[in-house]
């Protein structure tokens, strides 16, 4: 089943490859600029530091249906040990083993391909099982922290949670970006409220999964179009799913994460945030979103904290 | 082998128990308060973003000597499959297995216990090997995001890297104090840096795990007296190795963590972080360093971003 | 809640503590003589092997409720990598994590302690979160390679499931025995079948899983009367689950494992063995059954064979 | 570098492909026959039963030089663990990571391609990072239970352990064989030891791991002239290492695995079991190694027993 048309017109429209160069292997990460993180830090007023992680726990919010990707099982290796004798000072140790997309993550730019290339033009084939991702591995990306901006969809639609066919259109960033009170501007990390997380919140892993509100094929160009340099949300999917066109799936993570080489995050935990960007009466902040450095990773885990 | 009454006597001046309530779990992260993060967010003045986090790799600084706390193994469950069908957009995914202090970490308050008591009095076996730290876990920790200060203790003695058998004294944070041109204040992120880790940077991690420099047993009461919120250096050992009382082993563990309820960080790479503060002349910034949230972690690895 | 009177006075007329010495780490296993090995091999008369190990698969019959009991997570760490150079000979390498006791396996006889002690009355606390079973470790268990016999408790019942409520009982067994024309002697190991793997097999492992048929709290002593070497059946629970006498969780577990030194194992697969005993008309093979020997397992894999 | 004509015209001569159907997924595993098993039996004359696998540790073998053969990691996730309720019955459980290739092991029939192509004729893609051997599979495999013959090579040579440049050729194996005082024959099983695992057992892991004695790529026809069902030997590489033949890296593994389809086994421990050989006057006996069948492995750990 090949990529429609409509695929490949919107992914000619927000294409980057070759703007920062044919070496490249951040994308709109670049975006980021010096300038960029100085204005962010003038959004810390308040002094408020909200984390945005998921705990990572064995019962977070895979179900199961991809196999490899595990939720953190968490082991203790040494308990209370008194490795220098009895009556020392004793340690305790823990081990993990966990999907790198598995609970709240960044996806990398090797995470997706189409038509057999990666973003910038990279083959594939690049990424191997014995080194992971060779190219655009996730420890190449620089650190995320530059000005966030909630974009509160639900709260938009006076809702708490998006009912789970909601796909999140240009229209809805629109009416959340004036809720915000702030243009998105370029360099800024976007995250999008849909409220699904409160299924998983509330003890439903399965209906978080499935089916979830989630960005439209028609948002990409309105990242692209502002030049963000991420963008995440609170659902497992992050497009909306099932898709809008039948048999054409994921569209949104290759427009991302190919077309644009720009970073998305999943499992974003946006409900302390969203109460207090409404508590405060504004949307942006600082955010510092680092993932985990594993060498040719595809994605990481990332303990993101919005500073408002 | 009982702990000395020079150990007790220390533990007695720097103790923090009750301080903040006899249910607190955080410990010296209290001290990290709205208006402490609004100062920070005044060090940022160049923008620029300094990762001070180890790429996550199976040759990492861990040598086998400790049998759970295994470098962090990378595997692939997934390379370009295309879930959908033939032709459709294709994934790569990850798994990794780690020791949650193998890399660079923050060790949390139920890392260690003496006498059979965790911070704030809490039991030592409130660690369980089922269900890792029900007290004092990781997870609970506050996001680490305030203004950090760069002690270049290898820059004071005009050294890159600290011989061994180095103890890092009050006199050398003095004097790295003055270096850097800033009072250490209540709230502080205090990075001190020995150069120990070029050893591992330049191939011989044997090296870098022994001998090492790092806090001599006298430094516990001059982060108390300054009230800084966490300590975190560039060795594996965090304080110095083999100690300086014989018999006497991780006292500073025991002061930091047991006594003080304050996190300490380890493996932290601070190589770039001091080119950048000399080159700018400062050597404070703001520092963003949340741990990854493993519920019931005794520690976690952290991505540490300063911004200067 | 204490352990009933009615347990304890089972545990003493079971117990064998002391009977092969007061430093014995292996149990009823001590069981399997030279002679009873030779006498086994003339079990083996028309050469059919049949594998009684479930595929270790990540969808296997563990369901989470069991937090660090995961199902096999296989995972490559090389795909045909021409490790040599280009055109030279491939190579494709795994790993995998997974419980112990997730698939068909044996509980050693560390799995389990009541009242503080262990088997030969070692005291539970043997048991670290560093080091696993010091004492009584998997590792330390003999070759399990004896006669078989198959108690098809199914069969005799004209039934391939006993339901979910069914109590295996001494006088099942003693039909069983009937069915299968031999007695079994000092030495044997005995497989029990109830059917109840069929629910797996079927798709539905929370069927499986409970309520579950099972051995009766009864049945311990009907193994020691006839010193069998182990005992092996086709559940997740081993024993009948929910229990016999409220709040009396887990007792066959208790009496043979801490009391007999009796080795048991789980998730057997036991339905091509039924059928072929049916067709062969004889319940007696030569059974090879080694647990995979992890230093310090408090049980392990095991891949068991039986021969025709 | 591609495979030089000595290769080619060894491999057209010892190739099975198709010999027992286009389908065929387990190789040389069919010659082990009921009659071959009923023979077998036979063997067993002394009931003495000697276990061939090493002790699963974190200190095992591999040097940490094949990134993902990580040797076994054993954690706690319960240590006696009330789970009913305080009093009740305590239970400890295991998690266990590893490589499959890491311990005592079969390498399967996909572990190994050349030239694109695994045993008959299946091509080398149809290994995947996400399926892992979605052909010829290790779960797949029949059970190893077959008669098995030492050929004690170190002890023809006199020796405990053979040098590390010694490659085991034909007529090391014939009289090894001799001193077998019994002629290998269709579906035996091979066990070659060379007394290389001397180096590991006396705790030198580097010296096990290279320079090594192994069989010489002269000896695959000799097993295939005798259609032997698998051989296994107590090496890290099996085959002389490094190569006789400049360049040419593990032949003998292309050999066996793709052309022959044989499974070949390493890191087993044959030194009790030397010992037993000798003392028994016989080298023939009961041999029972079925690995772990996991899903898509190209290779699996087992714990052999050789049954004298």
């Amino acid at each position: 089943m090949p990529l429609p048309q409509e695929f490949h017109d919107i992914a000619k429209r927000v294409n980057n490859w070759g703007r920062w160069g044919d070496d490249d292997e951040i994308g709109t990460l670049n975006l980021i600029t010096h300038q960029v993180v100085r204005e962010a830090a003038a959004a810390i007023r308040s002094g408020r530091r909200i984390p945005l992680a998921l705990p990572l726990r064995h019962d977070g919010v895979q179900t199961g249906v991809i196999p490899g990707r595990v939720n953190p099982l968490h082991t203790m290796t040494a308990v209370n040990q008194e490795i220098f004798g009895p009556g020392t000072v004793a340690t305790s140790d823990d081990v993990a083993t966990m999907g790198l997309q598995a609970a709240t993550h960044w996806d990398g730019l090797a995470h997706v391909s189409h038509s057999g290339r990666l973003y910038n033009n990279r083959p594939a084939d690049s990424v191997t099982a014995h080194g992971g991702a060779t190219r655009l591995g996730i420890e190449k990306a620089t650190p995320v922290a530059s000005r966030g901006v909630l974009l509160d969809v639900a709260r938009v639609h006076g809702t708490e949670r998006l009912p789970g066919g909601h796909a999140v259109t240009p229209e809805d960033l629109d009416a959340a970006e004036e809720l915000a009170g702030t243009a998105v501007r370029s360099g800024d990390v976007v995250l999008v409220r849909t409220g699904q997380l409160r299924h998983y919140l509330d003890g439903d892993r399965q209906a978080y999964a499935f089916p979830s509100p989630g960005l439209s094929l028609r948002t990409p160009e309105w990242f692209r179009a502002r030049d963000v340099a991420a963008v995440a949300n609170d659902t497992l999917t992050f497009e909306i799913f099932p898709p809008e066109i039948e048999d054409l799936w994921m569209p949104v993570h290759a427009l991302h994460l190919v077309e644009m080489g720009m970073p998305q995050g999943q499992n974003w935990n946006l409900e302390e945030l969203s109460t207090a960007c409404a508590e405060e009466g504004r949307y942006a902040f600082f955010l510092s979103a680092m993932a985990e450095p594993f060498v040719g990773g595809t994605g990481a885990p990332v303990a993101p904290v919005a500073i408002l």
